[in-house]
């Protein structure tokens, strides 16, 4: 077991406070939250105990255990190479190779896989923790943090990572604008726009209980060619939503005609 | 309040059996059950209580009170075609009209929207379900059977339907297929593939939630162009998927441009 004493945070959008508070509920101490506008520090600093807040990345004490990197993707590498801290620096993205903290001389990915807002906090127990590290010590040590919060704790290499987070925007990016052009379908038919919630969650429970494709339904499995032209029709006057319509239909057809072969 | 005494079911697939169940255990007679092929008929009614199962739509006695048709849309004209029933006589078909069963002097849509496999068996209780009927009296006999299985019964005309139906091919059909190759990238990367569980369960949550359109995140609502790029090259051996990911980033792009318009 690794003492974890000190934790910095830097950022303080949705991951930097969901990460924050996780992490304080478990008994970590934060020290400082940095953000390069000081009332986003502060405000994410006084929601925590003890916490100083700054927006000068050289005023960060260099001492800290281990400092989460969760800011966009640009701003890991653009902060990476502002500063030289002795601590571990793990950065919390999917789609970030972990060479580029390669001017810290302890480095390490800690990826939650969750879509993270702050209205809607994960239960932290829940979220898969994909580490990286560049040597076994910092690694055991991700592991250690990534198991305090969650059940899921496991280890990934930057290649795996990225297809992780490409497999992420299809399940939920991709899925999400779908629903909404469901939801905006109900709507121009005067339907109240909670009708499609039952089938909303009962698909995700389906996709997790099975492999999708082995329980694909709808028309393109039925060869229900009338229903398509019928949709087709309906979605006349909405050429975007029609393209992808006629793309998703075909994308199913062709995996349908595959399993056939 | 009517008396529904004794209840015809015409089908025997996925929806004729969880309607069949549903509404015995809420005190419905099952009467017959008719399929073109009689060991599927036989065994739906040996699941029920003092049921008769029978190939022959000349059998049927025409005198029940409500007949339950729960065939494909195909099945549904061609069946209306070769018999008259006395009864009130309902397709379950989420894209066909009222209309198509006119040969019959009652009738009616009582439309179940959920996914419904014999496998996952819906809890009804949860299921909205859309009545339309030729006729006030058989409205209300359809609303109140409806009621008696589900908490959420209501109207919705032939045109309404089908938008729903369209609706439900984005929310359902079309995310299923999405999650198939999410789970088929994992699989590809040596990832376990209930990894995205739990994100596949909050997406659903957040879209039940909120406007999906408003909770919108992923690359392309970030202008994160190397991440798109990096998905693209990892779909480069992938053009069906790659395609998918294309047009669907295009979507959201699209809508976002919308939004600042």
């Amino acid at each position: 077991m690794y003492t974890i004493q000190k934790i910095g945070i830097i950022g303080s959008g949705n991951v930097a406070t969901c990460l924050a508070h996780a992490l304080q509920a478990k008994g970590f101490f934060i020290d400082t939250v940095f953000s390069r506008d000081i009332t986003h520090a502060q405000n994410l600093a006084s929601q925590l105990h003890g916490t100083k807040a700054t927006n000068n990345l050289h005023a960060l004490d260099v001492n800290l255990d281990v400092y989460f990197m969760a800011v966009t993707d640009d701003a890991i590498i653009k902060t990476a190479s502002q500063i030289k801290l002795n601590g571990l620096v793990v950065h919390t993205s999917g789609s970030v190779a972990l060479a580029v903290l390669e001017t810290q001389p302890r480095r390490g990915v800690f990826y939650p896989l969750q879509t993270i807002t702050k209205n809607t906090a994960p239960n932290f127990e829940q979220v898969p923790i994909l580490i990286e590290a560049a040597d076994k010590t910092d690694e055991n040590i991700l592991l250690q943090l990534a198991t305090s919060l969650s059940n899921r704790a496991l280890l990934a290499n930057s290649e795996q990572r990225q297809s992780l987070h490409l497999a992420a925007v299809f399940a939920n990016n991709f899925t999400n604008h779908l629903m909404g052009i469901a939801k905006q379908i109900l709507q121009q038919s005067n339907l109240p726009n909670d009708l499609l919630n039952p089938l909303i969650l009962q698909t995700a429970q389906n996709a997790i209980n099975n492999n999708p494709f082995d329980v694909q339904t709808g028309p393109v499995m039925r060869n229900d060619i009338e229903t398509i032209n019928t949709h087709l029709n309906l979605l006349q006057h909405y050429p975007q939503y029609r393209q992808v319509y006629e793309l998703l239909s075909g994308s199913i057809g062709a995996l349908k005609h595959q399993k056939k072969v």
